[in-house]
């Protein structure tokens, strides 16, 4: 690659307080990276209510058309249902058939000679399960009826266990947890699980384990260190990463990417937090981490490693965090110390 | 009720030794009960590899015209693909309209002066949502297609609405909180969401919240003590009792009942735990606090206070506990210490 174009989309809420900061990150990279430029996209609940619309065509073409990849911020859910309103980052992984959403969940404080206390990824399918969003309501003889199809393919399953299994091995416990619930769903779960086992035998050093969603999210809490890479469904990967986050301390600091064959998209995995818009205070670590993240699965190792060291740093003095963290710092003092050590 | 007779289902693995211990505390409530009866019945993974059928017609056909409650253990399920086998639990919630699953967490050991660090409801929804199991496959393009309908309907909305509001009325704090993901399912979470809401009107004292699914699960980690009681449909009530239940210290001391207007089922939230089969360790509380819930679901409020009381007496003590509680006492020492008390 040449030059690198990254389109970022701040979205709502914070989202446009810690998009900047992983700009900022990316920037202080420097010559470890091609020269870069970027694109200034829309999206969002916000967008939706200035202009009808939650996902602009203009966005989506030119992050297919001018974009090696993408940072998206966050967006935030209308309180009421709202006509025609539908979720742009559900959308985005969709038409960009972003099939993997990796989440690595770190505990915050790493000292460079103590192992993680937690250091787990979650590989969450990113296209179907019950994100397909086909929903209809009708009218019974006891009053409304809703339906939602949840769909699994074997297609998605095989690929997304492919990048699980992939994830795995590159790790130093090579241990992948299976997510289901097939005592429930025999034929939805028992597909995924069927498939994603069925990649195994390509990859023989990886040792497999299965959980029920239930007791994952049970034990997830009681012994964190059973997991190394899980793997699930759409929906349980959304709930597990949240449950993740929750034992390292903050969403604040938890990143991820949404990953295709072609592209690749950066976004924290925390909320648009409209509770704490504005005040300055937002953690804008999960989004440097995220643009870390990034730039490690476009190829950019030394740039990635570079800003993963330095927010280690600053995370390691516990001089500059947000009030999250337990710290009184803003935003951009937290983004300054950080691309100072980058 | 001139006498009161009870359906023992013991099903799979630990049940069997968990369920017996049940039977024990309810027998040593004596006079503060009419006289009781006790009918042993099948049902489980094991009964089907045995006869064929996970859930005979006799078992439900004996619930059905004899009993006025009954006691569920727990189920195994295969660890692979088992054609013509589903989860007997399930089904029985739905053949008895068993349309409420009430899941109280409460820290296991809350002092007579010290009010409970965590002290919440799970409501969780019992007939709906994933669990009515219409699945099918089908061989598309790119192979296996698998898809599942998620029904959720304003009938059973609005009674499960109506038990949590009964249930947050009831209680100190007063406050509900409504589960849902409509951020993605607009329609079905939406009806949920919708239906429970108008119930509102009916129960003023009532205050209501609202969480996303995958940020409650991520604050009732963080935060515990901002939950009273949560409704919920029914997978998601699934994940979140789990969720809660690593809170108070073991799944080993969470009940629940399977709750309708004219039959309510007793159940232990922990599984059938092959691992510890045999050993004489599995922890008796959940099943014992299970007897005391349906007890209390038929109006027998003293003497399911008596079985409550023994059993916090003995965790206060905390001379005889199960290893799931750091204990190292067996089962029958815990059963014997509780009737002692009741
Ligand atoms: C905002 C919402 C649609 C989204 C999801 O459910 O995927 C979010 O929770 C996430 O995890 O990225
Ligand atoms: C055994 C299984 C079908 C069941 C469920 O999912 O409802 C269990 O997890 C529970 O919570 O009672």
């Amino acid at each position: 690659r040449k030059s690198l174009t990254i389109g970022l989309i701040p979205a709502d809420g914070i989202g446009k307080e810690v998009i900047p900061a992983a700009r900022t990150a990316i920037e202080a990279v420097g010559s470890d990276l091609p020269p870069t430029r970027f694109v200034d996209l829309i999206a969002g609940f916000e967008t939706f209510t200035r202009t009808g619309v939650a996902l602009p065509d203009e966005t989506v073409e030119s992050l297919q058309k001018e974009c090696d990849s993408a940072l998206f911020g966050s967006v935030s859910s209308p309180s009421k249902k709202v006509v025609g309103y539908s979720s742009p980052i559900v959308a985005l992984r969709k038409k960009l058939d972003l099939y993997a959403n990796v989440r690595p969940v770190l505990s915050v404080s790493p000292s460079p000679d103590q192992p993680s206390a937690v250091d787990m990824v979650v590989v969450r399918e990113n296209t179907e399960c019950l994100y397909i969003k086909q929903e209809q309501q009708t009218l019974g003889e006891h009053g409304k009826e809703a339906r939602a199809t949840r769909l699994i393919t074997e297609r998605a399953s095989t690929r997304i266990g492919q990048m699980a299994f992939e994830l795995a091995q590159a790790r130093a416990r090579k241990h992948l947890t299976i997510i289901h619930k097939s005592n429930v769903l025999s034929v939805t779960d028992g597909l995924f699980r069927e498939s994603v086992r069925a990649v195994h035998e390509k990859y023989p050093d990886v040792t497999v384990a299965e959980q029920l969603v239930d007791s994952a999210v049970y034990r997830l809490f009681r012994e964190p260190q059973i997991y190394d890479v899980m793997v699930a469904p759409n929906l349980y990967g959304d709930i597990l990463s949240d449950a993740a986050a929750a034992l390292v301390g903050s969403l604040g600091v938890v990143p991820s990417v949404n990953a295709g064959d072609n592209f690749v998209m950066g976004e924290p995995v925390h909320g648009s937090a409209p509770d704490i818009v504005g005040q300055e205070i937002a953690n804008p670590i999960a989004s440097i981490r995220s643009a870390a993240l990034m730039l490690r699965h476009l190829g950019y190792n030394k740039g990635a490693d570079r800003i993963d060291s330095a927010v280690d740093a600053v995370v390691r003095e516990g001089q500059l965090l947000t009030p999250d963290l337990g710290g009184k710092a803003k935003t951009s003092e937290v983004v300054n110390a950080i691309v100072k050590r980058i």
